[in-house]
């Protein structure tokens, strides 16, 4: 069936799976039920043991759901860990369900698909040669992939039940309190990890730093931790926010900032009060330099800050632009420094961040949200989650839910190496164009023609090139020709939810 | 039956509510399996609404659970602006499921009850005229008294399902987030609403301030709440935290408040690392004063003080003296205000303070508790439920709980008035003998006989006065004679559950 992003889903995919096709980005005002979890008493105050593999054996089943975070990024040393003692325990069939996954876990998930252990996935993305064994059809069954506030959703919905969270964080008392913002591996923002820990039936914390009870600020209670495992090391600190804060200096990049600020100082949400989510990447980052300029001249204040967070942001609380920070996760050592320095910087959960099915989110509150595309189309749609080969190569992350913001920017290039950016129709729809608002190119920039309001309020910008999404993709193809079209075999290797769990695309093997 | 606390249980009791008669303190390993609950998706940024009236008819049917919290104490005007609407609106059948009741609040429950507005309630406790209109048989329904740890159990586990909590608080952004440590009425801690705002169906917020989005710190989430409702006054800051800060200066008080003081510095337990709730109340107070004094003389210094917290507790921490407060609840402005200003003064919720059916709670891990007592029996049995005339005059409170501690010191005068407070047997059994340590009166001090360890240790400090506990007693009896046995109907008017949610005693009508 074809369904409302006009993308061919198999009924087989959905039936199977019991999803719905992806129907419009409004949610409306369902009745839903959140579910509860088991509760294994403990009341002893010391939790620490020493062997993962005995915690393993004490929590986990044949045919289970594990989960991890992600907020170690590449510097994540927990998954392997754990994996290693999973795999050699002989454990089979287990879902795994981590908030994302990173490149360094990919050789461990990659042999325990093969050996039986990994039999189902659901991730935010996935990349490298993981991506690439999926998208060659490496895994019988779809990975379902979901953006974090679906994450957040079915895991108080119960279409995710983890039965046994295995988390690791840089400080943890005896209890099992915990917080991501000191020790050695500090990643600031536990954000994804509080779902896990409120909602897994077992959770067991992993951590290199066992101090004084009661640890506080407590992001992970006591009151939800089962075990407490004592490891030499949780993460590489190097590693686990590198390069994120670099400045770019790129004048393609550092053009399309500039026209990003000139975007949202000239809309009408630009105005004290203000809030917005930059996320990362390098014009995401210049764009909070010129931002911050545009605010100090014209006398604008922002509200709040959301998302993904990094320095450059805190950096404009603490000169006093922002008021609060509102952090799901923190992309480099600075903004993760922040939160333990200031009270305004405020760690929030997945649910509170994003989650589409409860009583108002924080992306519900958002004025302008900027993203970025591997893939933009002639109808706005989104994909940040396969190349230009088909190959899956990324995360939805937040894209979906920050797309709720009353105003979403895209920015990319026109091109990227000989592929096209802006194309007719994108490999596969992550984020539909109906909640997309502008695209910001070096050569241009391309409005919803749904928002005739910021099409009046941005044409009459001097030095702003507004033009039709059509004229940035006649651009693109002139400079880099039509691709090939894409090779696919049969097998549904991945589908790909909407934020309220519908199913807005899918993705099939590639043809090599 | 006969419990396990020697009380006789009606069986027809035990069979209405679905009971389980008391079999001892030990909580063991079960496993149990939290509920979830409803929620009705609200995208709004905006739940302001004026009308109570219209809130109520919004959510509120015939027959269903309302909550309150008591944060307010005697400055609270929310419960009577909800239930003056409830009660003009007409509903029938209502339980009222607060975290306990305060006296501002019992003629208006009177009138509902006498309307059939509330025909069930469960509450920490009860005083004055409600007391008094209970023991005579006013409410058909036996009402549950629960202590906060076993209220946070029960909702956890669903026995008490809140279909609508109206939680009023000092400061609430429009969508929700909301925290009782900034505006007018502050009370501080809102550990015992935040279980109310995690499992309630409908979460109406009522507030006189209403703040910039997003309000934190957000104790409540806007992820929580339905509705946000502007009144003019939440509450009479003046009554919030009346008298509660007083040094005594009875001489009788400032005794035992010493002896307190050299039973805890006299204990394996007064060494660096130590933890300790002391509760409100004159002796209590002067406690902490004594303790200051012992810890500075010895350089010791306290890991936490956990409780319902008053300011002389929070200057221990801002010396330096006590690393952490754990507070479910503020008794005074002082302590109010110290959340607000040190990151060490922790906000914890009702289940992370004494949940016995939850990972461990924070009294777990606590050393030494100091309590009161109306009465205290030969078998350390402790009644703060009714008073010598057998009326309900008194609150569980966390009494049950904080007896969890490593050592259970209870506090009172040997008679108080005509009446003994020592006695043979207790009116009422709140808390049972087995977890409490020792008993300090100005007369002497009594220990439990299973506590040996704390006999050797006790019996040898100078000036200490340690004698049974029938010494006790009969210097009691001695001073005030005998008492006239109460008498009772045999209309079972109130259920006293243990914090495990089984039966330790039931109350009688009185017969006047």
């Amino acid at each position: 069936m074809e369904n409302k992003a006009a993308r061919h889903i198999p009924e087989t995919v959905l039936k199977s799976l019991a999803l719905k096709p992806f129907s419009g980005v409004e949610i409306g005002q369902p009745e839903v039920n959140y579910v509860g979890h088991q509760v294994n008493i403990t009341t002893g105050e010391n939790k620490v043991v020493d062997s993962i593999a005995d915690v393993i054996k004490k929590t986990l089943k044949d045919g289970m759901t594990i989960s991890f975070h992600h907020h170690f990024r590449n510097g994540d040393y927990v998954f392997n860990k754990v994996m290693d003692q999973i795999i050699a325990l002989g454990y089979r069939n287990l879902t795994l369900a981590p908030s994302s996954l990173t490149g360094v876990m990919n050789d461990k998930i990659i042999a325990a698909i093969k050996q039986g252990v990994i039999t189902n996935i659901t991730s935010s993305g996935m990349r490298g040669s993981l991506g690439d064994f999926i998208s060659h059809g490496g895994l019988k069954q779809p990975v379902i992939f979901r953006s974090h506030g679906n994450r957040a959703r079915s895991i108080e919905e119960g279409e995710i039940k983890i039965d046994v969270a295995f988390l690791g964080v840089p400080a943890a008392d005896p209890a099992g309190n915990a917080n991501g913002q000191t020790g050695k591996a500090v990643f600031g923002s536990l954000g994804y990890a509080l779902m896990d820990a409120q909602y897994a039936n077992h959770v067991v914390l992993l951590t290199d730093n066992i101090v004084d009870y009661p640890c506080t600020p407590a992001s992970i209670k006591q009151t939800q931790v089962d075990y407490v495992v004592k490891v030499d090391e949780v993460g590489d600190p190097d590693k686990i926010g590198t390069g994120a804060t670099r400045f770019t200096k790129d004048p393609k990049e550092l053009k399309i900032a500039q026209m990003v600020n000139q975007v949202i100082v000239n809309s009408p949400y630009f105005k004290n009060g203000l809030s917005f989510q930059t996320g990362t990447g390098g014009a995401a980052l210049a764009v909070s330099r010129y931002l911050r300029q545009s605010m100090l001249d014209q006398h604008v204040k922002a509200s709040f800050a959301l998302g993904g967070i990094t320095k450059p942001t805190c950096d404009l609380m603490d000169e006093g632009l922002v008021d609060k920070v509102m952090d799901v996760q923190d992309f480099d050592k600075g903004s993760a420094a922040s939160m333990a320095a200031n009270s305004n910087h405020v760690e929030i959960d997945a649910s509170w961040y994003a989650d589409p099915h409860n009583k108002g989110a924080v992306v519900n509150n958002l004025d302008v949200a900027i993203l970025s595309a591997l893939q933009i189309d002639t109808k706005f749609n989104v994909n940040v989650m396969t190349g230009s080969d088909g190959v899956i190569r990324g995360a939805i992350g937040g894209h979906q839910d920050a797309a709720n913001a009353k105003m979403t920017i895209i920015t990319a290039p026109l091109v990227r190496g000989r592929n096209a950016t802006i194309v007719p129709d994108v490999a596969t729809v992550v984020t539909p164009g109906s909640s997309i608002d502008v695209v910001v190119t070096e050569r241009g920039i391309a409005i919803n023609p749904a928002r005739q309001d910021l099409i009046a309020a941005l044409t009459k910008v001097p030095g702003l090139n507004v033009v039709s999404i059509e004229a940035l993709q006649q651009a693109a193809e002139a400079r880099v020709g039509k691709p090939k079209p894409l090779a696919y075999t049969d097998q549904t290797v991945a589908v790909v939810e909407y934020r309220d769990g519908s199913v807005i695309d899918v993705i099939k093997a590639v043809k090599d």
